[in-house]
């Protein structure tokens, strides 16, 4: 009945997207089938084919799709009619989340934080983040990072680099300023410099901001990872004109670089903390945003949203601290597999000198810069019909992203870096490989 | 551990959310309790205490918690491995949901929409709606009216009229002009004339708007009712002035005025429909943002986010579609109770003709407005402590609402009134009645 | 040589401004001739021809040009070699203009109010204006009118109604609310109620402004009078809410509606006046901001401009000030001459009972209304041809205005009229008069 | 009568600036005297004492003092009653301006470029600027520099740098993003190559902008110079990125760096140019805007202002034109003047090698950079002291600025430089010199 009918491609399991759903779709692009269910780190569509998943949600699905635990949880929990959706209030659910999140991440790290349900998407954790260091500062400006991706909702938009989201905001976004990132400027600049040159500086034009918000690996904005001394250096700048640190541990955090929270071993301690992603374990909507008690200066309902009590995601959150987060093995585990995959990327980009290919990221959070968008495109449309689901991020989207669960096992790993590696011959030729 | 534990109360049940939740939190105060699960119009805490919910997670649970059709289908769902997060990728449980909304929905209305997913919170619909608005009239101004809600990020807010939740920004908030509600002049003035006033005059400072954005009832705004005739003038008053009218039936839609969208009778046709809190059907996160197929000019990946494949809120959505509106006997009942609660609550309010009571609302979107917050407040406390969970909305949270499950029994329904007028006799006396 | 050359009239005496100056202009297109010289109320061109001009520098030449009292001053100061130029520095010439100022003017109005030279055009006056009742109320959002003109810079353009120069700034002008001015919604209404409602209103959607900003009659919003009972009635609502009241008398001032400030005999005390055109009494760029001194927070130079020390203004101005505000002689004839034009635009007007011309205005800030701007650019166009210098105002331009020197003498007052009354004669034929 | 009359000094000439003057005033504060008139390179107070002047009106005074040539035409302008107000009407003193600045400014440099009067003070031409360039590109945001200074009206504070003009506006400053200057990373750094990058970058947060906008020398920046270098280099990246280059010539026009244009030697073609502060020659306001005639693209009255019609500035700026400006005489004299000011200023600044002393500047728009404000401000309040009128620039008021009249005697530009050396001296020593 839709207008769009006339377009529809005749293949009978699309036609009611072709119909129905709006062209705002971009996964669904690449990934021209019907997905129907999941186990691990295997996605299986209507057919029947079963696809290795190097995507796991763009970093949701830590724990692979439907993890046995938290699954037999979650059915529990909805059979014994558990509260599903709460706004605010105090459940069962969000009880056992609060202790076990203390008990399990926080208190073990020593780091005392207070929670804020925000709303269940990074994006309202990153909106919340901001009005309160906004308020907490009585300033508007904050501090964001080139290839920054914060969410795209006007104010966190306003933080965001990428000019494909920003101009389909339909209004100018502002409030933010845009400062270099680690290496941006070169290997030889601490681009921390430039930032408290300027912030020292009362003529700069830059308004003395509030915060300064960062992502302590660049997710979207093409796998570009900051280092310690630099995050160290940030936080000094911070420190020293009054700023607060924001981190967006969104995408890199929740174990994704080896350790929960990104930034644990670089010696920092961020005002606040956005997550989101793989919080809840099983890719459920949910979001906090943790800051230090000393911040906690919101007014009773100054943020609120209706999704707040998404307990369903308390259940499940509750259960993946419980099973991989009471000893050192998971992260071990992820730490040694991180390895395998920075080695590997960086054999296959080893064998194209002349190329650009280059291995990037940290942890298990790492991709394939290639020369270009159109390299990398290609490498993932084959990788797609080898049964790889697989990305590309970056300003160009020239980043191949290599984003699998970290419970994937090394089996499945090298499988799906060996499909990568014929792909990438596919596309670039065999290389200067000899075996 | 936190700088909080000072204030703890002893209460031994809340003393995780004293020490590690946010001060943000808000109908937690409300009800001071810790509940532990749900069936139906009934919350009940950890101590096994039964409260009806007059309240239904502010709208969202239309068909009450955990209804078990829809809770089958989910555990069916979960059970089988069907995906639980799909990006904005194509799965058997989007097809489902999109091919029940038209042939349930959609065209029995012969309502030829479109359907974004637009990540899963009513904030991020109306953040896509009033981008695709803005981009389609290249123009940045957005009507919204008095005592209006429309979300907490930083686009929504714009147009969201509540001063508490404005000022929390931390930044002037631009791009949308209020303008009055129907009403807000007196009963005889047609504020869409001086809508009109406003836009053919081209020094009256309003900037021309891309769209207008409406709530046929404002939830939380106080329950105030724009009449049909109103919204059709609004409605040709946009397209005088070449503007998109958006309706946002976030609250008001599913079912909750007694029909699906709650402008069906009223003979308008808008060009952006905003969909969420009720949709999921059974509480969890969904959103969307409908519209025209002509208006369809996203380009791929303009708006984007996580949670936007929220497949286990497509597999309720779809259930509740399938139970509750392929034919009238829903939609009869829920009118039914709409006029029950109408005769129930003006009966309460001609009790006190001097006390400013006064019963307002459309369908089952109902409530009590009092002569102020402090009355109201008293109100809903008193009918805590009886058992019934009730809020307030309005700019000065002088309305009790009456937001019960659309499903509630009738016996139910007028138990939680008879619970409410008693607690209104004893904040008020009892009145000039007789019985 | 410039590329414009080729669209150039072969007219001798204009073809340097085809060539070199911006289409920008808009006065030169009505009045296609080059002006040589003036005196009292007549314009001359280079052939010699003379104008009556009752346009008088829109509103700046009150006392006509080149006044010999104040060219005499003008001309003994430049032959003393005076100070032309001083920054803000105390010169002579400031000396005697605050000394005048303050004992013809203000004492005599029992009005306290400290002196502000914000650079010497109205636009840099308001933007002045508006820092201050920022800074004062720590708040963003100004009120004003629709309809009213503050100027085009941006700071001022936000409060500017009209969509011409709007749009024009490229960018969404923020911080100012309009509101609809008295007799907008009828006359039946009082707009400071709706004011009153919307700022009473916590969830308005309004925030809450640092001030309100107004003019007494609005000269280029085509001469809407605001009554002393909506002035007053305006003051209050800015004391009830706390706001600043701010008086745009730029155009109004200067004794333009028969004595020195346009509000004088309402009863209401300004915190905040804007003043500039006539004020140097000559033609020459000066502005200030007055304002309480309780109000004087300004640190030094945060508000500063090359040219606000125009020492040549601050002499004519003075003589201005002594020659004719020293006695009640001035304001009485221009009282006179007010009511003279009244009569005999309302006369004018009551020919035309079916054409919309309605006599409009105050003092002698006066005009004809027209049915559109079309009938009222036959009429000036006419005019000019028959050698009166006259304009329109007014969202439509639909307001033809006659805003003569105050100085001129009835016999040319009277003269202008004729000549004005015989071009709407050929516009809209003789009317109904019988002579 | 005010009420600051208690904090007024005794001093009989100061007190009326006491009682009625805003504490806004700046120069006032470094000046206290009450000058009276002025001549060539001096300034005379009440008392008769007379001042050398090293500020020249903040680089408004290029021809000094009420020049005597500039006088006399004015002189005769105003006896023969020209016109003084002419709105934008075209007139024989604006026709003379515009045919001089074409046969003796633009033609001869091959300039081709057509001239908008935009109201008489130089943020009114950046305002003026800022829209063109926003119209003609449809885009919103504009890059400036770091220690740009544009204006004070909002539209051109936005690209000012100095924070306590900024904060002074009382909103967020929008619609601009600051880069750094030349040099501002260190000399071996061509900041150029990352605005280049930064623009080549579709995610570094920075909006396409419309243009950008420089000064080649920053006046109130505290005398920073761009090299030829990175100018064409500035150019070519507007080129690359199809962005205006706006050339604020402001107050390194007129002159001051040697040719009329500060820019001329350079290579370069600004798309825009803004000129004020020297322009009219004799300290009177005026102010324009200049553009390649295909930048045309006002529609009339899109930009306005009530002085854009200054005629007496039209008629000694033409004047100025004729005397200074037909042949290379006072250019040379310039070039001349300013080396001598450079030997002198690095002189003085050698003596003192452990005080960061430091020549900075070209042309005669040249300072000496201290090691701080403070010594700074003492260097300049012992000149006054010595009657030397002299002042400071720079983000910390750090640099001494001489601006001394480009007319300028040598001996009276020595004695002027002695003193200086002389207060030098006093505070830092007498340093290392031998005589």
């Amino acid at each position: 009945m839709s207008s769009k009918t006339a377009l529809a491609v005749t293949a009978e399991n699309t036609d009611i997207f072709e119909e129905m759903e709006s062209s705002v779709q971009s996964y669904a692009l690449s990934f021209p089938t019907t997905f129907d269910r999941a186990e691990g780190a295997y996605l299986f569509d209507q057919k029947g084919k079963k696809y290795l998943d190097f995507l796991a949600g763009a970093g949701t699905l830590n724990y692979g799709h439907n993890h046995p635990f938290l699954k037999s949880r979650l059915l529990d929990y909805i059979s014994r009619d558990g509260i599903t959706h709460g706004l605010d209030m105090h459940t069962d659910a969000k009880e056992n989340f609060l202790k076990t999140f203390d008990e399990v991440i926080l208190a073990p790290r020593k780091m005392n934080y207070v929670v804020q349900f925000t709303g269940p998407t990074g994006t309202n954790a990153v909106e919340a983040a901001f009005k309160l260091a906004r308020n907490i500062k009585r300033r508007h400006n904050i501090i964001s990072f080139t290839n920054g991706f914060h969410g795209v909702s006007v104010g966190a938009m306003a933080a965001t680099g990428n000019s494909h989201h920003r101009n389909a905001s339909g209004i100018p976004l502002g409030g933010v300023t845009f400062m270099p990132y680690d290496g941006y400027m070169g290997p030889d600049v601490d681009t921390t410099e430039y930032l408290d040159k300027i912030l020292s500086d009362s003529s700069s034009g830059i308004d003395h901001p509030a915060a300064a918000v960062v992502e302590t690996v660049q997710g979207e904005g093409g796998l570009n990872v900051a280092s310690a001394d630099w995050m160290r250096n940030l936080e000094k700048v911070c420190r020293k004109h009054d700023m607060l640190l924001i981190v967006d541990d969104i995408q890199a955090g929740c174990g994704r670089t080896g350790s929960f929270f990104s930034f644990e071993d670089m010696g920092i301690e961020p005002d606040i903390i956005t997550l989101s992603k793989s919080l809840s374990g099983y890719g459920l909507p949910f979001a906090v945003t943790i800051f230090k008690p000393e911040y906690d200066m919101w007014k009773p309902g100054e943020h609120n949203g209706t999704f707040r009590g998404n307990n369903h995601a308390f259940v499940t959150a509750t259960a993946a601290f419980e099973h991989f987060w009471q000893n050192e093995r998971f992260v071990n585990d992820v730490r040694n597999k991180g390895k395998l995959l920075e080695v590997a990327l960086n054999k296959i980009a080893r064998n194209y000198p002349d190329d650009d290919l280059m291995g990037k990221g940290r942890g298990m959070m790492r991709g394939l810069s290639c020369a270009n968008g159109e390299v990398a495109s290609k490498i993932v449309r084959k990788a797609f019909s080898k049964g790889l689901v697989i990305e590309t991020s970056g300003s160009e989207s020239q980043v191949v992203k290599c984003l699998c669960p970290l419970t994937i096992t090394e089996d499945e790993l090298l499988a799906g870096l060996f499909t990568l590696r014929s792909c990438v011959e596919e596309v670039l030729g065999t290389g200067t490989a000899q075996g």
